[in-house]
C-alpha cells in the first residue's frame, strides 16, 4: 500500500494502476461502514484507491470541521489490512488553492432533507467528489447507503455530467444495537450513545407498519415521531417519507419509499434511513 | 471522417482513437476562426474530434437560440477538408434529458464583462464544456481568443476541477477589414457590416496609445469611446481594460491588459478584444 499526498503524484501513479480501479472517498476516522466499501471495491476491482480528506467546503460555518475526528495511523493500518493499493491523502492547499472558485451543483435533489438543514453541504460534496473523480479516474466508486441523499445526488451528478464511471451504493453497517456506524458517533456521551439506537428502532417500526399494509405516510410518520419523542435526549430535526429517486415527499406509499431522518443528541446530528418495499440487499439504491 | 450522433457511440468510438486526442467544441456554422482551431488540433494531435452543438443553456431567455445560424452540410464539408476524424453532433434530448439538474459554475471570472450582460451565459458554457470533455476525453482542447473571457473561465474550471487535459487558446481570425470572424456576423445588414470594423479599429487605437507610452486606462477608454461613438450604428455595451488573469478593471496598466468590448449593431451584439503588452502570437492567453 502506498500513501500519496499530492495531486501530481496521484495522477502519475494512476497511469500504472491495473484496471478496473475501485475508489472509496472518505473523510477518514474509518469504521466498519467504510471498510465494507473497501472490501466491496477489493472484490470488484484489480486496484483499490481510498482517499482520506476532510473536505472543508461541505461543512457549514457553524459545523464541526475543526473538531472532526482524525486518526491517520489507525486508518492506514485498517486499510493496509484490507489490501487497499493506494491511500490518497491530499492537503487543503492543494485541493482548494488560493483563488479557487469552481463549483458543481445539483439543483432539486439537494434541496430537501439534509439540504434544508445544511444549505451549502451538498455543493461541497459534489465539488470535492468531482475533483477526486477527475484525479483518481476510477472505474467504480463506492458510497454508503447511510448517506442516502448523498448517494442519490452523486449518481445524478455522474449521469448528468456524463462522468465515465459507475457509482455503487453499499448497505448501511450497524452496531449490534442497530446504531448506524458513523465517524460522528464518537461525539456522543455515554447516555446519548445508549439512547441513539432510537433512530433505527423507529425505522424498524416504519418497516413493520409497512409490512402489515400501512401505506399512509402521515400515519407512519406520526407513530415514528411519538416513538422517538419518548426518548428525552433525542430532538427530531426531520423525519421524511419520500420517493426513492426524486426525494419528493409522499402522501401514499406505492411500491417503495425512502424513510429518512435527522435527530440531534445535544450538538450531535445523527442521520439514518431505510428503504421500504425493496430488497434490503446491497443493490437497493442501485436500481 | 465519421459523424457520431449519440453519447454511447461517441464513448465507444473514443476507445479506438489514437492518442493524443485534440478537441474543438463548436456551435456549428463554421468560419475561418473555427477552422484555425481545427488545423491547430490537427497539427498537435493524432486524432481530432469536433463537436457541433448549439447549447441551449448558454442562451438567455431573450437571446437568439432559435434563429442561431445553422448549415450542417457546409460544416461537414469544411471539416472533411481539414481531415477531422470525428464530428460529434448530439441531440438536445441526449445532452439535457428530462430532469437534468447539474451545473458547473465559476464564481468571480464569470461576473464582469459578458457575465454582466448575460448572467446565465457562462454557467451554460462551463456545464456543456464539462459534459463534452467527459464524453470526448480529449488530451488537448482548442478555444478562440475572440471569446477571451470564455477561454479564461474554461482554463480556470479545468484547473480548479483537476480535469486531465490542456486548454489551448488560439488567436482571433479576422476579415480583411479587421472584423473578428463570428457566426453572428451573418445577422448584420450591409450597412452594419460596413460599420462593424470600428471595434477592431478602436482596439488598434488602444494598442497605438499603449505603444507610445499611455498607461492610464481611463484616457485610453475615453479615446476609444469617442472613436466608436462617431459611428452612428454602433451602441457601446461595455469597453473594459482589465487584468489578463483576474479580469479586475485596471486604472493603470502595468505589464499587460485585456482590452475588451461589446458593441451592438441593432439587435446584434459583437464582441472583440486585444491583449496589450504581450506578444500577439498564439500563446498569449496560454501563459
Amino acid at each position: 500500500m502506498i500513501v500519496i499526498e499530492t495531486i501530481p503524484d496521484m495522477t502519475y501513479f494512476r497511469l500504472n494502476l491495473k484496471e478496473p480501479v475501485g475508489f472509496v472517498p472518505t473523510m477518514g476516522y474509518l469504521h466498519e461502514g467504510h471498510m465494507s466499501l473497501v472490501r466491496k471495491a477489493r472484490e470488484e476491482n484489480k486496484s483499490v484507491v481510498v482517499s482520506i480528506y476532510i473536505n472543508p467546503t461541505q461543512f457549514g460555518p457553524k459545523e464541526d470541521l475543526s473538531k472532526y475526528p482524525r486518526n491517520l495511523a489507525r486508518d492506514l493500518a485498517m486499510l493496509e489490512k484490507e489490501s487497499a493499493d493506494v491511500v490518497f491523502f491530499p492537503a487543503d492547499k492543494e485541493i482548494y488553492p488560493t483563488g479557487y472558485e469552481t463549483w458543481v451543483t445539483v439543483d432539486n435533489l439537494t434541496k430537501p432533507l439534509e439540504g434544508d438543514s445544511r444549505p451549502t453541504h451538498f455543493r461541497g460534496v459534489t465539488t470535492i467528489v468531482t475533483k477526486l473523480f477527475n484525479i483518481v479516474r476510477p472505474t467504480n466508486a463506492y458510497f454508503g447507503q447511510k448517506d442516502a441523499q448523498q448517494a442519490l445526488i452523486i449518481k445524478k451528478m455522474t449521469t448528468d455530467l456524463n462522468m465515465n464511471l459507475k457509482v455503487v451504493v453499499c448497505p448501511t453497517i450497524r452496531e449490534p444495537d442497530g446504531l448506524a456506524m458513523s465517524s460522528r458517533n464518537v461525539y456522543l456521551s455515554m447516555e446519548q450513545r445508549k439512547a441513539a439506537p432510537v433512530l433505527y428502532k423507529s425505522l424498524l417500526l416504519a418497516k413493520d407498519m409497512f409490512a402489515i399494509g400501512e401505506r399512509n405516510a402521515a400515519v407512519i410518520l406520526e407513530q415514528m415521531t411519538v416513538f422517538i419523542q419518548k426518548e428525552p435526549l433525542a430532538k427530531i430535526e426531520y423525519i421524511s417519507i419520500s420517493d426513492t429517486e426524486t426525494l419528493a415527499e409522499l402522501k401514499a406509499i406505492k411500491k417503495s419509499a425512502l424513510v429518512s431522518m435527522s435527530v440531534r443528541f445535544g450538538n450531535t446530528r445523527l442521520i439514518d434511513n431505510i428503504i421500504l418495499g425493496k430488497s434490503t440487499k446491497s443493490e437497493y439504491l442501485n436500481k
